[in-house]
């Protein structure tokens, strides 16, 4: 099932260490990716825009930055001004922004190349597009940032960005086996996305490994993201329990142990932890935050474009429109109270380990999978790292999950990082 | 110098009222914001674009629903499809979106119609636009929600929307002599708004009086924001002092004192409250806060057309991008810190009084008024409502301002209506 011809994702600290050699060069870099692109992208469909040409024009004009060389893929709910921008949705067939995202513009003032749009399920949300897994071409590569993550993963670009509103970005790249980061809310700026719930919309990124996102996030925020002051120091593991790990396959419970023992070997403190009452309680309030704010946010859509919304969608919009006010807040006290238990739970621990789904991709392409395993942690704000490098019986990629406290995303990406090279 | 032709706010509830009693219906009742705004918008200057016809055109294919006959004004920088949104930059001449902002969408789900786009200074920030305070031409209304605040003040429309990121509803509001209501943080969606800075962005809204405000936001959001539950109770309202009163004029001082003896007449229990050295660090983190997120917000139209900024959005971009991100997360924690010292503060009383702005509109069309009272209160997340009713020996709006605890919307608007009241 594993094809290797499709799934080899190109380490973005390994091309910078050439750049820096002069073993290559930014042309070459992103040639590289515009051919891998041509190699792939008709049988795994990761990319929704692309245009050679424009990227080789761009090029010409780069900016100097850290940056320079890389080309990046960008889930299209992010406003490109001149390229397409669809939101998943043929209500936006052909739809030109006036302006760069934020996160666009800070991309290439870093010097960075954009390579093209990624493929998104409609507006960022359950129903699927035509991506597939790199690793069987007849399953799901997860979504909603479906292409971004099978991009990394074909070795079509270095880093990919995503979203994750339920589990948008570290599901995907644990169906298609490479790192997923989802920073700390709002380090990266979400003006210029298409959004779907302001409270839970976050910016995500891919990359081939965790020590690439960290890296090239250093880059793009200046933050002290990859210093390993605690380096001789271990770290005490939360091995964190809940009443949905039941719903996680045998093959993912072996994973998530696999790793925790990786953790006790390399002398880390692996602890027991049972959810607190707050934080499931906190799980079940996201869907009713969620489908609230999209009721608000998809408000023009809904009424003016009814029949180009899936089903599934127009359901969910109903739903949220038919939530009290005082439900919605309510829902939001008990994030904020599952906040206050999170704090004491990161009392007892630095960082926590869960499975960052309920097992592999599935068969099919008629779903994007589960974001059970992520949802709370997006409501929570906290930085979540999918860890690639484990499998199941077929090959098949399994990623374990290690979740931070908010702010704490340097400590999270280094225990993660050496996790990786662990598993 | 205050010139009655030009001053004569519309009353919400009044015109529902009439309605009601089937005194007037929706057409009229747009007819006359139409026939108001041709009479004095030439000379006031508070909308930027208003296309009569066209208003005409949608008003025959209205939706039923509670808001029916209510003309709203737009603030500038809200996304209308139907209508050219240019953020008050020469950049976005002629832009046309291509949906509508949440909010515009949702204003006409409850059967409103947009009368037109308000003006708006330069992305909502400091460099201000051509409209005039209808109580004296050469003064400045206020900004950044300058055409929203006159709009209302000259009777052209009963509702107009602003929003606030430093001080941009309460400071126009309090200027021009109309009510402005700046609602708990994200209870009103910012989806389809231009960003400055994501975490204080918050829409607001501007009335003829607060009891307007609240009833027509209540009718918007199904949220129960009028019922009156501690009617016969009274409550104990924090005169707030801190360290900038010392900046606000003896006319403003004495409308606060005016203010206070009214509600201490009236039974409630008003308590002296000197500023937590909390809160005074946090007013101090809002600008860091605030030119950090700009300069990402913003980053698109600074790299693009860097010419086309005002000097003053240049040097505070520039100043944004000059901020560590370290710096940024400490600003952060301050705010926090900010909230924490908040919380205590709303245990000893129920609301705060204080200034809306250090006095009464200053001379001039080259500044807006400084956002100094507000935009604590705008980082904070607290809904804040300016009172109109009071004025200076010239006879020039004084506003007074009550803020209450986050959530708390319906007993800061119902003592605030009260206050209003009695003055």
């Amino acid at each position: 099932m594993h094809d290797d011809r499709l799934f080899s994702p190109v380490s973005f600290s390994t091309l910078i260490a050439r750049r820096g050699r002069g073993e290559t060069y930014p042309v070459q870099m992103v040639e590289e990716s515009l051919s891998r692109f041509n190699a792939v992208d008709e049988t795994v469909c990761a990319f929704q825009f692309v245009d050679p040409d424009a990227v080789r024009a761009e090029l010409l004009q780069r900016r100097a930055g850290p940056l320079e060389g890389i080309a990046i893929g960008i889930k299209d709910i992010f406003d490109t001004h001149d390229m397409p921008t669809e939101y998943g949705s043929a209500i936006y067939a052909g739809h030109r922004p006036k302006a760069d995202s934020a996160l666009v513009a800070l991309c290439r003032r870093a010097g960075a190349t954009i390579l093209g749009k990624t493929v998104t399920t409609e507006f960022a949300f359950l129903t699927p597009a035509r991506t597939r897994n790199p690793h069987d071409l007849e399953r799901t590569p997860g979504g909603s940032s479906s292409g971004s993550a099978a991009a990394v993963a074909c070795g079509m670009v270095p880093i990919a960005f995503g979203t994750q509103t339920g589990g948008s970005t570290i599901r995907p790249a644990a169906y298609c086996g490479v790192a997923g980061y989802k920073p700390s809310y709002r380090m990266l700026p979400v003006t210029g996305m298409k959004a779907f719930s302001t409270t839970l919309d976050t910016v995500g990124v891919f990359a081939a490994h965790v020590g690439d996102a960290a890296s090239f996030m250093e880059k793009l925020t200046n933050r002290d993201l990859t210093h390993d002051g605690f380096k001789r120091k271990t770290v005490t593991v939360g091995y964190y329990r809940s009443a949905i790990d039941n719903q996680a396959s045998q093959a993912m419970h072996k994973a998530v142990e696999t790793a925790a023992n990786a953790l006790r070997r390399s002398g880390n403190e692996v602890i027991d932890l049972e959810e607190p009452g707050e934080l499931s309680l906190a799980r079940e309030a996201h869907t009713t935050i969620q489908n609230f704010e999209a009721n608000q946010a998809l408000a023009f859509e809904a009424d003016n474009h009814r029949d180009l919304l899936s089903a599934t969608l127009r359901e969910t919009l109903e739903a949220g429109r038919a939530i009290l006010p005082v439900d919605y807040d309510e829902a939001r006290r008990i994030a904020k109270r599952g906040r206050d238990a999170l704090r004491s739970v990161f009392q007892s621990c630095d960082v926590l380990l869960l499975p960052s789904a309920a097992g592999a991709a599935p068969s099919g392409l008629a779903s994007t999978g589960d974001p059970l395993f992520n949802k709370l942690w997006t409501l929570m704000g906290t930085p979540a790292v999918n860890i690639p490098g484990l499998s199941d019986e077929h090959g098949l990629p399994l990623g374990v999950q290690m979740v931070g406290r908010f702010g704490n995303d340097r400590l999270t990406l280094n225990v993660a990082t050496d996790l990786e090279r662990l598993l």
